[in-house]
C-alpha cells in the first residue's frame, strides 16, 4: 500500500480477459529481490506506484481463454514471468527477443495497452497476454517451476550461448543469491567447469558442496586472483550493486565475457585496453524469452534438477521478505497462493 | 632519442636474421598516433625506452630470409604492422588470434625473444618473424597499403562479423582519425548504411562528401540524439581519450555492440542497466590478424579502394607529426623510406 513495503490484503476488479489474453488462477508465485525493491519503491529503473500487487514468477491454472487463443485449453498448467504482453509485430516479437520490446508490458507496476494497470502474483488471479504463457512440463512439480521464470531464465538466456559444443567451458558466477544459485546448476548442467567468486570464504562450504561448483575464489585474495588471471571464458555477473569491474575482468581469456544480469544503480567501470588487449567484452542480458523458459523447463526436467525452494503461504510474506533481505533461504521463497486464505 | 619526440638522425645494429625471420630493406612507413605518443614517452600502457625508433605500419622489400621460413622469397614485397612475432604455439596462435598472445612481440619499444631491442620502421632495415609478414598485392602500390596494417585492420577486425549478410547493417563512426576514416570507407564498402558521429559539425562536409558516409550526427545535439536513438547495429568508437558512453549506448538497437578501438587513459563508464534492457554489448578489439590483415588487403583491392595518403620524406618527420597533432592531414602521413636520404 504504501513505502514501508509491509504487504496487506487488497482487493481489486480485475480487467476483462481480452481475445488474446488468458486468465490464471494462481497456485504459486515466487518471491525475488526485485519485487522487495520494488514493494519498497526503491528501483532506480521504475517508480512504485502504490497500491500495488507484487509477484513475477507464477504458475497458474487457465480459468478463462480469450476467444484468439488457440495454443491454450482450460485446465492447462502455465507459467508466466516479468513481462506479459509486448507489442507481437516488431523484429525483436518476432525473432524471440519480445523481451527487448519497447512496448513490453511488466508484469505488474504497469499498464496493459488498455491503460489499466497491471497486477502481479501475490494475487488469486493474473491475466496475461497467451504468448507470454509457457506450459509446465507434466514432470515438473508447478511450485519448482516458480523460480525458473524469472532468476532461471535471467542465467540461462547467457549462459545459452556455451552450450553444446565440445569444449569444456570455464564459467565465473559472481554473486549467490536466486540467480547466482541457479546459474551454478544451469552451468554445471550444461558440463561448464564453474567458479563461485565471492568476496569472503563464508560461502565456500555451500557452494562446493552444496551447490556442486567446481572452484573457489575470495576476490578480495590478489594472490588466488593473480593466479586465476586469464582463466575464464565468461563470467556471470549477478550482483545490482555497484563493484569495480577491474578485477573480474582480469580474469576473462582473450574473447571471455562478462555477462551483466544485475542492475546496479551506480555506473560501472572499465578501462578500455582491458576489453581492447584481450579481445573482451561486457555483455547485458535481460530475463529470457518464451522460448528459453521453455527450453530451460525441458532443460531441468531432462537432466533431473531439483530446484531449491522453501514454500511458505500468503500470511508468512513479510516475514519471508524479512528473511531475504537477511540472505536467509535457500534459496527461494515461493508463494503457496492457492493454498492460502487471501481474504 | 628523449621525450623532447624530436627525431634525429640515428644509426644502430640491427640483430641478425635468425632462422624464421625476414629482413626488410624498407620502402615506406605509415606515421600513426601510437608512434607520436610512444616518442614523447605519453602512453599509459607502455614506458618509452630511449633511444627509440618508431614505425609499425611497414612495407618493405625481402633482403634476407631465414633458413626455415619457405612461405616468401627474395624480392617479396611484404607489409608489417604493429607486432612482429608471438609465442607462436599457444590456442590464440593458433586459431588467428596471434595479436592476442601473452607473448607478442611489439614492432619497437619492446624486445625480440632474444632480448634485445625491437626496431620501428622509421629505418632502413627492419627484422620480423615470418608469421607477421603479409604479401602486399601487385595490384596494390606499396605506399597505399601501409594505413591499411595498423588502422585499416583495427577498424576491419570488429566490423568483419557485421559482414556479408544480406542484412544492410546501420553503423557508426565515432572520431574521424586514421582508424575512423578507414572505418567509414571499409564499412562502407561492405555494404553498411554508415553514419559518422562528431561532437561538432565540423567535419561534416568532409564525413558525407568526401568519406561518402550516409549520415552525419552531432552528439552534442540532444534532440538530434534522441531521434537516433536505438538505431544503430554498431559504433566503432575510436575516440582514444575519456569520454562518457551513455549517449553513444542509447543510439544502439538492442544487441546493438559498442567497439572500442582506442584506448583511453582514464576509466569510461556506464549504466548496467542501458546493456541489460537493451542486450548490447561493449567489445574491445585490437588490431587484427595477420589473416585478417591479408583479407582486408584483398578486399581493398576488390573493392578498388584509395587510400587517402600525404607520402613525405624521412626529413620532413618532425613536421608531419607537428601536423598531426594539429590534425592537419588527410588522412595519414606515410614516408618515403627508401627514398629519403637516411645518413
Amino acid at each position: 500500500m504504501d513505502s514501508s513495503g509491509r504487504l496487506s490484503p487488497y482487493s481489486f476488479h480485475l480487467r476483462d480477459t481480452g481475445p488474446d489474453y488468458l486468465l490464471l488462477r494462481v497456485l504459486y508465485c515466487g518471491l525475488d529481490h526485485t519485487d522487495l525493491h520494488q514493494i519498497n519503491g526503491e528501483l532506480a529503473s521504475s517508480t512504485t506506484k502504490y497500491p500495488l500487487v507484487p509477484g513475477h514468477e507464477v504458475v497458474g491454472e487457465v480459468v478463462e481463454l480469450g476467444s484468439e487463443v488457440k495454443t491454450f485449453t482450460l485446465g492447462d498448467i502455465v507459467g508466466a514471468g516479468g513481462i506479459i504482453d509486448s507489442c507481437g509485430e516488431c523484429n525483436l516479437c518476432n525473432s524471440n527477443l519480445e523481451q527487448y520490446c519497447n512496448h513490453r508490458v511488466w508484469a505488474y507496476n504497469d499498464v496493459y495497452k488498455d491503460g489499466t494497470p497491471t497486477h502481479g502474483g501475490f494475487s488469486s488471479f493474473i491475466s496475461i497476454h497467451h504468448r507470454f504463457a509457457v506450459k509446465i512440463p507434466q514432470k515438473l512439480a508447478p511450485e519448482m517451476a516458480t523460480p525458473l521464470l524469472c532468476a532461471g531464465v535471467t542465467a540461462y538466456s547467457p549462459l545459452k550461448q556455451f552450450m553444446g559444443s565440445e569444449t569444456v567451458f570455464r564459467g565465473g558466477i559472481l554473486g549467490l543469491g536466486g540467480v547466482g544459485h541457479l546459474g551454478v546448476m544451469i552451468a554445471k548442467a550444461m558440463g561448464h567447469h564453474v567458479t563461485v567468486i565471492s568476496s569472503s570464504d563464508k560461502k565456500k562450504e555451500e557452494a562446493l558442496h552444496y551447490l556442486r561448483a567446481d572452484d573457489f575464489l575470495v576476490s578480495t585474495n590478489e594472490d588466488e586472483m593473480k593466479r586465476a588471471a586469464n582463466s575464464l571464458d565468461y563470467i556471470l555477473d549477478t550482483v545490482p550493486a555497484f563493484h569495480s569491474l577491474e578485477s573480474y575482468l582480469s580474469l576473462l581469456k582473450p574473447e571471455g565475457k562478462l555477462l551483466i544480469v544485475g542492475a546496479a544503480p551506480q555506473r560501472l567501470q572499465f578501462f578500455a585496453s582491458e576489453l581492447i588487449t584481450g579481445k573482451k567484452a561486457i555483455m547485458g542480458s535481460l530475463l529470457g524469452s518464451i522460448k528459453e523458459t521453455e527450453e530451460l523447463l525441458n532443460f531441468w526436467v531432462e537432466k533431473g534438477l531439483t530446484t531449491m525452494i522453501e514454500v511458505v503461504k500468503m500470511e508468512y510474506v513479510n516475514e519471508a521478505f524479512e528473511r531475504m533481505k537477511r540472505g536467509d533461504v535457500k534459496y527461494r521463497f515461493v508463494l503457496d497462493v492457492a493454498g492460502s486464505n487471501l481474504e
